[in-house]
């Protein structure tokens, strides 16, 4: 094995994932473990990080260890406080907060204000700036003039970038949504406990309804009523809830000026999940070759560049 | 006590509500009981009706009993078929389902295919139906040119009354959206256990936020990142919450062209959550003089009605 030069690590809420990474940023060696920030209790963080990361560390001696996700909130081992947009990858360099200095930094997450002027809304993130400075990178893309990301999942976030600037964000409770839904609310008895196969026919027929103007409350309740009245089975319905509540987020980003079909949408994530939403952004006009995807390694190359700008790694500058 | 002309039964799906009237529909005496179509096994609701009503029927031989709700369901006593749109109180005092020919009948519910015609999606009531008609009765709204009735909760309903004539309606998930996110989401530990005080100033926040191009599901986002930056405190949260699931509602309506600032509006159901919508209506352009509010007398006037035009009571007509 190459010799690593840096420790990257996504600390999240219900669990982390890390990295050993050479000095050009290719992944060594990977863990990942159920030990989150509802895991651990304050004040353990540093013993549970010696417990995970102890053997690799005490192997290379020396080695940097940068940091992102929940791990830099409050409840976390150090509150690395949030930095403003417009935010570049510099920006986030310049503002690690070392909890062991020269040794262990983790990187702020983000905070703006939304769009919604009427009530000057606040949206905050830790962990998708890395991924969306990462996929940028993968891609080629930190000058292009304009690029959205969207990091589909419980809480989805669209991203916003200009020429290698973060410029606004918002999130969308998408995931959880459809998981209450879906498990918790009146439909959950009419639709199969195990997620059953992907319906296109369902999926499409939910994201055209989202465009109507009946609205999400209404809309959802249309899934009790044609299972109700023997219209559609399981399948077809748990379908049919998943399109209509992905394709309110993308009306309400359509409403809010944030879909550019002409500009270069990136989808950070898993195969499945981003292969729906790449099916509905087509629908709404987005030419497939504007459309990528990049996935976990999104947040590897992130953390890589970021070392690269502290001076901790030599990756190449592109 | 004068002499009970009629039964009037409100069954639903936790529980149920019943009333005994005199031939001019006034109610000599009430109860009401924990036991919905969720606590009756198939083929005990005979048994179970001669068990809560056997005295009182027994004390009032022959006397005629009415039912509207989820006993008319698939899962009830017997399936009361749906009426379709338009329906006027005729049209289901002729589709009686009669459980004991000449004693107990099921007022049907309503199906109808909701302005969505993207997707022909159904919607479907059964209690509402008799709760509108007996609004109307006692309003003396019978005959007016155009109507609307809100029904607020768990599953709210908009109901559009031309001349009597129920032309439209459609459900939307308010009230279990508003539960689900207060106390399954990632919002429930951050709001207080108890319903807090009602707070005006979250509450209209939320309903003017609700307004603005966000969309719901990012919108309710922003109760926890005010948390988060301490921005505000749990009751303002939860009364913020409520406007804008409230206010979603409005908008989506809106959006459908079905609120009507010009016309009459009637809202069905207890106070405190009715005052919320007068509230909301007020702000959307609704004079004071155009919003009715009736309570849950509206169920026995409905059925009163039934029974007058079954030919059961004497019921002056208006």
């Amino acid at each position: 094995m190459a010799s690593p030069a840096l420790l990257a690590v996504d600390w999240g809420s219900s669990s982390l994932r890390a990295a050993l990474l050479d000095a050009q940023g290719a992944v060594l060696q990977q863990m990942a473990a159920p030990r989150g920030l509802l895991h651990i209790a304050g004040g353990t963080w540093a013993a549970e990080f010696d417990k995970l990361f102890g053997p690799w560390l005490a192997r290379h001696t020396g080695l940097t260890t940068l940091m992102c996700g929940m791990v830099g909130s409050r409840q976390g081992w150090l509150e690395a406080p949030y930095a403003g947009l417009p935010a570049t990858l510099n920006d986030l360099a310049g503002n690690l907060a070392w909890v062991r200095p020269g040794a262990v930094a983790i990187v702020p997450g983000l905070c703006c204000k939304t769009a919604d002027q009427t009530a000057d809304m606040p949206d905050v993130m830790r962990g998708e700036e890395t991924q969306v400075f990462g996929a940028l990178r993968l891609l080629g893309l930190e000058q292009a003039p304009q690029v959205s990301l969207v990091l589909p999942g419980t809480h989805s976030k669209w991203v916003q970038v200009r020429q290698g600037r973060i410029v606004g964000f918002s999130t969308h409770m998408t995931g959880e949504f459809y998981a209450l839904l879906r498990q918790q609310s009146i439909l959950a008895r009419l639709l199969p406990k195990q997620e059953p196969d992907f319906d296109a026919d369902g999926f499409d027929a939910g994201l055209a309804l989202a465009q109507s103007p009946g609205g999400l409350l209404h809309h959802v309740f249309g899934v009790r009523t044609r299972a109700l009245l023997g219209q559609r089975e399981g399948p077809w319905l748990a379908s049919h809830l998943s399109g209509l509540v992905l394709g309110e987020e993308l009306r309400a980003q359509d409403a809010a000026g944030a879909l550019a079909p002409d500009q270069p949408l990136v989808l950070v994530g898993g195969q499945a999940l981003t292969a729906r939403y790449r099916r509905a952004l087509t629908q709404r006009g987005f030419a497939a070759g504007s459309l990528h995807q990049v996935g976990d390694e999104a947040t590897w190359a992130g953390l890589a560049g970021l070392a690269a700008l502290a001076g901790r790694v030599d990756l190449p500058r592109r």
